[in-house]
């Protein structure tokens, strides 16, 4: 519910063509899953479809699980993940992560090529390359044949190069460490 | 609609306490003000109130306007911004647009202390202070002065220093600047 009515001399941009961009989002700060999940807000007000596929998220409950499922125009959304291996007593071993993302790889191709979607942000993809759980030919392969009006975004810390080379934008998240924050346990709704 | 369910062995993190948060989106790359709706987007998935206002944009549609209506639990979502002041040939003179930005302060203040929010987010408002559309003491009374379990976001380039310093954390967006973002116009769902 919002009271945010389009003012009556509310101008519309008037976009002439489509043109799918190559968005990376990394860095080691906060916002860059949020900023995704933001996109596809902004996409679903202008009724253009939107597919999410997380790699490694699927083991802990955050907010966009539900807050997804209200927006009025189609956002498909999959969790491949398992959390991060290797991490935090992940309890589950490198083959099982490995064989998650590649189904998230899998599903990204079907997905990028279906031409169903307008967007299809690609989460924590980044991360998956850096911890080999996916190559980087298979990445490379999904930004090089995508729909040429299609945008792509790809999430996540530790960008690789060659990603960031192909990318029309390139944002870096970086956080500006704070004592305050530490020994604060993560907030609900701020940081998942 | 999405068909992301939780799965039956997904984890709940238990928040044993809120702890308002304040929280600092600067920086001159892009996923500021969509960081901060992905945040929205989440806090509606766990049910929390949240409450939006735009200081500097009002004049130009953007995605969340539509975006944020069908999200399931109350949003307040409020633009009081006439676009950037002498940029780009905006034809509103500095004291409309410092007009408009005071009346944001107010409702900022009035929204903060309601007591009927849980997150509130103050999008811009850094770039309203740098544009001296707002005063410092009057970012810092809002700050200062919060409910101690209300979570504050703050954001916008060239964000002051002592709001930083108040901050539990501050993430820079860093541009990285590429050429093939050149001469390509902004695309719906992306860029607004």
């Amino acid at each position: 519910m919002t009271d945010g009515k389009a003012a009556p001399e509310m101008q519309h941009l008037e976009q002439h063509t489509t043109v799918g961009l190559i968005v990376v989002l990394t860095g080691n700060g906060k916002g860059k899953t949020s900023s995704a999940l933001g996109m596809a807000l902004r996409a679903s007000g202008h009724r253009k479809r939107v597919c999410i596929i997380q790699f490694m998220k699927g083991d802990l409950y955050s907010g966009e699980i539900d807050g997804l499922k209200s927006l009025r125009t189609l956002v498909e959304f999959h969790q491949t993940g398992k959390g991060f291996c290797g991490i935090q007593g992940n309890p589950y071993p490198y083959h099982e992560h490995r064989a998650n993302a590649q189904t998230a790889i899998e599903l990204s191709r079907e997905k990028i090529r279906s031409g169903h979607f307008d967007i299809v942000i690609l989460d924590e993809i980044n991360n998956a390359l850096k911890l080999r759980l996916v190559d980087l030919p298979q990445v490379l392969e999904l930004i090089d044949n995508k729909p040429p009006e299609l945008h792509l975004v790809l999430t996540g810390r530790d960008a690789h190069p060659e990603v960031c080379e192909r990318a029309h934008t390139v944002t870096e998240m970086r956080e500006i460490k704070h004592a305050y924050r530490e020994g604060i346990e993560p907030q609900a709704g701020i940081d998942y």
